[in-house]
C-alpha cells in the first residue's frame, strides 16, 4: 500500500515530540515524511530538514509558506502533523486545513479557549481530518480496560482516580536553559495551563476514554512550587462525573522519583481495574469477590481491543521492538562505514555477528552432548 | 542520509519474526524494504510481498533467485534480513555473503554445527558484513550493565544466574497445527537444539554479553515433556566461567505463566545487578553493604551506553514509541479512509480529535477558574 | 521484668480487632492478660474469657464492673485495652482512667466530637496514660521515615499523597449479617464518619506523623455507595496543611481488588518517599536528581528509628514470626495431645520432624559427595 | 487452656534465632518459657536469664543440668527448644527426648551425618515428640500452595525451581568478629554444610513440602568464595525428583542485593505457582492458559490450608501484628516508667495520645461539614 505524504510543523533538532512522531509515523510503515516547517529559526529549520533527509525544495521557512506551496503540488503533503508549542497549534492547523490537508495536532488542542474554538470552527469548515494526539489511548491494555468497562464487567461505575506526577520541574530548571521548560512554564506559549494543560489533560481524558464518564464538574487546587513560576506545576482535583461517579486526579512535575507515573485506577459496582503507564504490559483486573488476575497484552484473557493493536506476542514488553531496532541502526551504521571502506573488523562494535553465532552453536553442541552423558561436565 | 536497500529471505505473511524484523529496520529509519524472498510457497509469496507494497518484479520465488537478481541490479538491495527456520541461515546467508551483500541473520547461526563452520568460512571468505540478531543486546539498561560490569563496579564476576522460561509449548501444541511450533521442535528444520536453540542461546548470550565472560563447560540436563516431543522443552544446565565464576542457566517452554521470561542476575564481590527482560526499563543495582538502586532508561544514573541507545526520556517505557504509533496507525487507515470518499464522521472510531482536544481546552479552563475560587466546585 | 496486668474491654469470640491487640501484648512478652469484660453480652463474654483462659472470678458482665472490682485488688490490673465499638470507648475509657488504670483504646478516640473533648477531660483530671493505638506507626520503615523527613532529607515538604483503599464494603454486606459491617455503617455506634472515621483517620494520622505537618483546612467530598448505606464509604478531600504543602487523601470501602491499601507519598523541595502498608518492609527514596534506592526495614541505610523497633534481621518480612509461630502453635497442639494419650505418629499432621531431619542432612551429605567428584549425579 | 511449661538450650544474650524461638512461641500463648541453659558461658546464662525474667533457680549452667533438675521437677518443663549451633543438637536433644521431654530442634538437625543416625535412633527410643523448626512451613500460602499441588490442581508436576539468596557472607566477616559467621563457617560446629545446611535444607524443605516430591539424585557444584572460608558459601544444584520432574536449586550467601531471597516456583503438566519469602502473602497461580491470578492470605481463593493458620485478615500484611506490638512495647515501658514515678508526659514519645484522637475527630468532623456544604474548604 502506498505511504501517505506526510509534513510536519516544528520538531526540530533538539526538540523532543518531533522526534517521537516522526517515529510512530514510521514504525508500521504507514506514511513518510516529505516536507516539514521544522523551525521557526530558518538555520535550524534548514539543519535539521538535512539532517532528515528532506528535498530541500521541501524544508520552508514557516508553516504558512509550506501550506501554499504543498497545496499547490501535486504531490503535494496529504497530512501533516503539528509539534509545535502550543500557541502555534491554531494558526497552524487553519492553514493545513482550510486547504483539505489532514491534521494530527499533539495535545492540549491551543493555549487559550478562544484559540480552541476558533480551532473547533475551522475544522467544521474543513473536509479534513483532524487528529489530537492523546497517545496513551493507544496502549494496548487502555484499549481492553476501556472495552471491559464498556462491556459491563465493572458494573456501574462509582470510582475514577487518576494521576500523572513527573518530578522534572523540581528545580526551576526553566531558568537554567531547558528549553523543554521554558515554554511549558510560560503563558505566552502554553496558555492557562501549567501542569494542568502539559499532563493533566492526559490523565483527565484516559479516564473519560476507558471510563466512558464524562465530568461535570471540578474543584481544583493549583499551586505554582517552583520558585518564581507562573504557570501551576502541581495540582489536585476533586471530579464529579455523569452517572454520580466520583474521582481524583493529580498531576505533578515536581514529586521526586516520579518520571511518568500516569496511572488509573478505576472502580465499579462489581469489579475494578487498574493500570500504569510505567508498566503498560498488565492490565489488573478483579471481579469483586475474586482473585485478582494479571491481564497481559496478547495473554490470555487479551481481548480484540488489545490483541488488534498488538504487533507482537505477550511476553515481550514493547520495548522489544526498540531493542531489536538498535541492532538495525547499528547494523545500518556498520555497513555504511564499510560502504565508506572502513574495514570490516573496525565497525561490528557490540554487534553480534559469527563469533557469537558460534558460541551458541557450541552451547547448544555441549548441552547436547551433556545431556546424552548424563549431564556430565562438558567443554565448551 | 539515503536509507540503506534491504531485502528479506522469509518473513511472509503468518511469520512472526519477520514482521518484528521489518518493524525494527523502520523504526529508526535507516532501511527500506525493497525486495523479497517471503516464502518457499509462491503464492504465499507473492501475496505477502503484495501486502507489504513491494514491486512485483523484486519479489522472487527463492533466495538464490533474488541473489542473483539483485546482485546484477545497479539499485540492487544492499542487505538483506534472514528470518527462516535455521536450517535454511546457512545456504541463504553462503549465497548473499558471496555477492557482497551485507547479512543480518535471525540467531541460533544454524541448524547443525557443521553448517555453523561453513558459514564461518562464508563469512571469512566474504568482504560483507554479517549481523546476528541476539537482540536482547540491544535493550539500553542491557548496555548499562555490560558497561556497569566492564567498569569493575561489581569487582571480580561470582556468580551468573540466568534464565528464561516461557510457557506456550506445556501442551503439545506442534500436533494442533501452530506452525510457529511446528519447525521448532522438528530437529530437521531447528537442528539438535528445541528450547536450547531457540532461547537458551539467548540467555547464553546474554549472560556473556554482560559479564564480558566465556563459558568453559557445562553439565545439563534436557527434558522434553511435551507428549512426543523430540526436542528438549526444558533444560536445567550448570555452567563454569573462565576466571572462576559459576552459574546456572535455566530455559523452558513449558512453564504455565511465564511469557517471555528472560532474567539475568550477576553478582561480584563488591556488587550484584538484576535485570528481566518483562521490566526492561529498570536496572537493579546493589554496590555490597548499600542499599539497592532503580536505575531507569535515562534517568539519575543512567550512563552513555544506555543512553546513547534511548529514544525517548525516562518514564516513558519503549512501549511509548508504539502506543503512539497506534495513534499514527489508525490516522492512516481514517486518511485512506476519507481518501477514498467516507465521510469523516464515518473514520474516526476512537481517534481523539477535535471533541477531546475542546474536553481538554475545559478542562483546564475550569480547573484554573475553580483555583481562582478558592478551589469551589465548578462546572466543567 | 515483671508482665503488666493488663485487662480488656470488647474483643469477644467473633470480634477481629481484640485478637489482634492480645497477640500484640504477648509478642513482646511486656504484658499479661488477666482480666476483661469481653461482650455486653453475658454468656458472650464467659465463653470468651474460658477460651482465653481468664481466671472466672476477673471476667465481668460491665466494664464498670471490672473497673471497680479491679481497681479494688492488690493485684488489680494496671492498664486496660478498650477494643469495642467506637460509641463505648469515652465511658469506658474514663470509668479506668478515673481509678488510675491506663488506657490502650482502639481509634477513632470517640463516636461524636463532644465524646472526645469530654475523653480530653478525663485524660487531664486523671494520672494514668492514654494511649491511641494509631497502629501503623508502629511500623519500622515509617519511624524511619518520619525521622528522615525529621531531617531535612526532603527539603521543606511541598506534596502530601495519603490513600486508604479497601473493598469489603462493597456489596452492602451489613444487611447480610457481616458484624464487622454493622456497627461501622451504624452511626449510633460509629459516629458522625463511615470509612473516615475507620480507615481515614489512620491515614490522616500517618501523614501527620511522618510530615510533621498538621492539616489546616480540608474540603470533603463524602460519598455513600453501598445501597441505603447512612455513613460515607468513600471519601475524596484535598487538604491543606501548615508551610504551604498541599495533599490528597482517598479513602474507600468499596474499591473492589483493593485490601488494605493505605499508601503514603511524601514529596519535598529535595527528595521524595514513598511507603505502602501491604509491602512494608520497603521505603522508596529518591534524593532528586539521583536513582531511587529501595530502603529495607534493618537493611544498609537503614537508622535507628527503624532498627531500634525491629525485632528480626532484614530479608525476613514481618510475617517470618508467623510463620515460626504456627509451628509452635502446631507443636503445642501436638503435644497437648500426646500428653492426652494419643500416638506420636498420629499427631505430627504437616509438622517438620525426624525424618524432615534427615533429609535435610542426606541433601547435605549427597552435595558435598556431589561437589568432591566434580559435581557428578549422587543418589540423595 | 494452660500454657505449655518450655525451657531453652542457647538463645542468649546475642544469638539471633533464640529470640525469635521466644517470640514465636508467646504469639498465640500457647507456651510459657520457665527455664533455660542459655548459654555456655555462666556469665552470659545467667545475665540472659536474668533480662528474661526467669527464676534464678531454673536458669542452669548446661543442658545435662537442666534435663536432669527439670525432669525431677512436679512443674518441670514439657518441651525445649533447642536453638544452639549444630553440633550442639544430638547431645541436648538426647538429654531431653531419653526423658521424656519433648523437642522443639532449629535446622539443620545435626553437624553429621553420624549424629543424624544417632538423633534417629534417640528419637525412636523415646516417647517424646521431636519438631524441626522448618519454619517456612508454617507460612499460610505455602500451606496453600502445598494444598493446591495436592488436590491436582497443577497436574503432573514436571519442574521445581527452588533459591535461596542472601548476601551477608559477601565478604569474610567471620574473620571481623561477627559471631553469626563465625559458628556458621566453621565445620566443627556446623557439619559438612556451609550454605547448603544454613540456607539449602530449608529450600530443599520447602520444594519437598509444597510440590509433594522426594529427590532422587543430584549434581551439586560447591564453591566458597569468601577468602579463606573453608565451607561453601554459594551452591548450583541439579536435581531429580521421583515421577520424572526435574529442578534447580541455587543457594547463596555471597549474591550482593539478597537480603533473604528464599523463592520456590513450581510448574506442572496443566498450571503454575510462585511464592517468594520476601513478600510472603501473595501465591501466583496460573492455570495454563489462563490469567495469573494473585491469590492472598484470607483473601479470595484463600483454601482452609491457608486460613487455619491466619491469624488477621488479609490486605494486613503479617507485619501489621508488629507493628501493632511495638505500639505495646512502647505502652509497657511508658507504664513502667510512670510506675516509677516519671511525669506522663515525659513518657509518651510518639506514641498517639489523646492529642491525635482529638486530632482525629476534628479531620471527621471537617469532612462531614466540608461534604455537607458542597465540599467547601473547611478549617480544620
Amino acid at each position: 500500500m502506498a505511504r501517505i505524504r506526510l509534513g510536519m510543523v516544528g520538531g526540530g533538532n533538539d526538540a523532543f515530540i518531533g522526534g517521537v512522531h516522526r517515529i510512530a509515523s514510521r514504525i508500521d510503515g504507514h506514511f513518510e515524511l516529505v516536507a516539514g516547517a521544522l523551525s521557526s529559526t530558518p538555520d535550524k529549520a534548514r539543519a535539521s530538514a538535512e539532517a532528515l533527509g528532506l528535498d530541500p525544495a521541501r524544508s520552508y521557512g514557516s508553516f504558512e509558506e509550506m501550506a501554499e506551496a504543498e497545496a499547490a503540488r501535486a504531490d503535494g503533503i496529504e497530512a501533516v502533523s503539528i509539534v509545535t508549542p502550543n500557541h502555534v497549534h491554531y494558526p497552524a492547523a487553519r492553514a493545513f486545513l482550510s486547504r483539505g490537508i489532514h491534521v494530527i495536532c499533539d495535545k492540549p488542542l491551543t493555549a487559550t479557549f478562544a484559540d480552541a474554538e476558533a480551532m473547533e470552527k475551522a475544522v467544521a469548515e474543513s473536509k479534513a481530518l483532524f487528529i489530537l494526539t492523546h497517545n496513551y489511548t493507544g496502549y494496548p491494555m487502555i484499549r481492553q480496560a476501556r472495552q471491559m468497562v464498556a462491556d459491563g464487567l465493572l458494573g456501574r461505575i462509582r470510582i475514577v482516580q487518576a494521576e500523572y506526577p513527573q518530578d522534572w520541574l523540581t528545580d526551576a530548571v526553566e531558568t537554567e536553559g531547558v528549553k523543554q521548560a521554558e515554554w511549558r512554564t510560560d503563558p505566552e506559549r502554553s496558555g492557562a495551563g501549567g501542569s494542568i494543560g502539559d499532563i493533566g489533560t492526559h490523565a483527565y481524558n484516559l479516564a473519560c476514554f476507558v471510563s466512558g464518564l464524562t465530568g461535570t464538574e471540578l474543584a481544583a487546587d493549583l499551586q505554582s512550587f517552583g520558585a518564581g513560576r507562573r504557570l501551576d506545576d502541581n495540582a489536585h482535583i476533586l471530579l464529579r462525573y455523569d452517572g454520580g461517579a466520583r474521582g481524583m486526579l493529580w498531576c505533578s512535575q515536581v514529586a521526586p522519583g516520579n518520571e511518568n507515573g500516569l496511572r488509573l485506577r478505576i472502580y465499579g459496582e462489581t469489579g475494578g481495574l487498574e493500570w500504569a503507564q510505567e508498566d503498560p504490559n498488565y492490565l489488573w483486573f478483579t471481579p469483586h469477590g475474586e482473585a485478582t488476575r494479571r491481564l497481559t497484552r496478547n495473554g490470555p484473557g487479551a481481548i480484540a481491543a488489545a490483541t488488534s493493536v498488538s504487533r507482537i506476542p505477550s511476553g515481550h514488553p514493547e520495548g522489544y521492538l526498540e531493542g531489536f531496532a538498535t541492532i538495525y541502526a547499528e547494523a545500518a551504521e556498520a555497513i555504511r562505514a564499510v560502504q565508506g571502506g572502513a574495514s570490516r573488523d573496525a565497525v561490528m562494535g557490540v554487534l553480534p555477528g559469527i563469533g557469537a553465532g558460534l558460541e551458541g552453536m557450541a552451547f547448544i553442541r555441549a548441552c547436547v552432548a551433556s545431556a546424552g552423558n548424563n549431564a556430565a561436565w562438558t567443554r565448551l
